[in-house]
């Protein structure tokens, strides 16, 4: 059964009442569903901080309204909010991008500021609406799609980036097939991505992370369809850390990667993937499963949360503005300057 | 600080007291270490099954001494139980082959099986030994590594298969640093491999199965190392899930794959992988924790817990008999003929 996943937007990782920002708690889910409300900018920096709220666009999104809460603090204060909050996470390049708008709007008053907000907000609902129709316009019928990490109503304002692409390729019957990689450490496939496809109708397996070439294998899988935190000029992706392990693996078999991201993560700015920032957070979230110590004591983890995919292993990169073929400096460029 | 790891096999995951097999309870380590009292074969066949014991080797040990419970039986009701003995896990060889020695012993009486059986355990240990010395041989000094799951201690009756060379390895200061994947869903990196590592004082770093080709990228292996529950006759290679996407992100990156594991799991019976019976398991153990649902409720999975890589992915090959290179079915088949 399908069912017109385009229309199911009615809930989604914020919500703005006027004066505060509601955030979904997306650590608890789907356990338990509670909203963490946001008085001021710095209780929007900490949620984003620790993860309350995550997916690049979504992020952007919440800082927005995070800057709309410090309008009204004198300039020094207001400044100073606005870089708390824009040093909360450091690659989604999304949450610079909404600072940078937001910027000047703060300044000309709260008034300019939220209508600012509202337009981001509003324009990444359309940017997913957008980039779904024109990514699931590339799945033939009968594609056998895997995902990765949590990049849907959760991680964004809308229907999500290639969690939106795959709801438009189920609602117009083109996949045969969902997976998803559970996502360790935390377990955004498995608690967010689930669920999402599940309240839509769609059936999704899960996969544990270290199945994923075995899935290619032995299943079969046509697209990797994934996120991104931030796109740098020639194309490389950084995203949740497992995908350039899984644009290696889908390579190596065949299956095509489709990296569908707003034009806001493209950062014309940084010239390739070794210059961004790969955020590493504490080894507890490796050492601990769900809040519960499981590795022997005194052993040690890394835990860089993203990686960096080249441009060379990415098939086609989705924005709202259109789709680019094999990336490049050029074509980016080009796509920019349209 | 190095020691002198190849000496220190005092514990292990398995003991018998000379009327019954103690088997420590692997599935509750490290945070607790409660022993499984097994009074009968059917009894060790059940803790084969739930992962109380685990590792090809350990399990081939625990069940020739299972196979001594079942000698005082009648003839018919011996059969039977080495049957469900047999049945109790599908993939590694180690247990058919150890099985399959205890036949003709039981048959025999109790005094040949025990004796029979005690054979089998003090060969893993020796061959632990050589396999260790012969694989360590082949790491240059500084030489960083990857291992996956757990294949110490706890997985063979001695100090391991490729966790028995890491350990000879560090001994011999070859290595510049360990890297351990987390192995989901049972991890066993985190549990049991990060457990026996810092026993002996090696440092261990873990990593989540996503984050592998990331490491390969940006820290740099040299040499994946892992054992085998299953080498077909041309050299394919049945091991844990995620062995498989280990070898093609090693190659990806030109690391090198050695697969350690004794001559009793070669199968040269089977022809290649294609004919290895992969394990498939419940869903529960990638969508609960600990008992607990983590994962979306409705959520199906996927858990195979093998996988298989083709002998063109393995660099060398190390069993107690001597080293192949570049395994295929000549070099293996001159291998058991010497």
């Amino acid at each position: 059964m399908t069912r017109n996943a385009l229309a199911d937007t009615v809930w989604g990782p914020l919500r703005w009442d006027g004066v505060r920002l509601h955030l979904l708690d997306q650590r608890l889910l789907p356990a338990s569903e509670r909203w963490v409300v946001c008085d001021d900018a710095d209780a929007v920096a900490e949620a984003i901080a620790t993860m309350v709220v995550r997916g690049a666009p979504a992020i952007g999104v919440a800082a927005a309204y995070g800057a709309v809460l410090a309008c009204d603090s004198a300039p020094v204060a207001r400044d100073a909010a606005l870089a708390r909050l824009r040093a909360a996470r450091p690659t989604a390049v999304n949450l610079a991008w909404a600072l940078d708008r937001m910027a000047a709007a703060c300044a000309a008053g709260r008034d300019a500021a939220l209508a600012e907000a509202t337009a981001i907000h509003g324009e990444d609902l359309q940017a997913n609406q957008a980039m779904a129709e024109q990514g699931a316009a590339w799945l033939a019928a009968g594609s056998r799609v895997l995902t990765h990490c949590n990049t849907g109503s959760l991680a964004t304002a809308g229907i999500g980036t290639a969690l939106g692409v795959i709801r438009a390729a189920w609602s117009s019957g083109r996949l045969a097939s969902v997976h998803a990689t559970e996502t360790r450490p935390w377990l955004q496939g498995a608690r967010l991505t689930a669920w999402e496809l599940l309240r839509d109708g769609i059936p999704v397996t899960l996969i544990t992370d270290g199945t994923a070439a075995t899935l290619m294998q032995r299943r079969g899988i046509d697209w990797v369809i994934v996120g991104a935190d931030r796109v740098a000029a020639n194309g490389d992706v950084a995203n949740k850390v497992g995908t350039y392990g899984l644009a290696v693996q889908a390579r190596y078999h065949g299956a095509r990667i489709m990296v569908v991201a707003p034009v806001s993560t493209l950062d014309p700015a940084l010239p390739d993937g070794a210059a961004i920032t790969i955020e590493e957070r504490g080894a507890d979230e490796v050492l601990q499963f769900a809040g519960a110590q499981v590795a022997a004591a005194g052993a040690d983890a890394w835990n860089p949360v993203f990686d960096v995919t080249p441009a060379s292993l990415v098939d086609v990169l989705v924005t709202e503005r259109g789709v680019v073929e094999h990336p490049d400096a050029a074509s980016i460029a080009r796509l920019l300057q349209s």
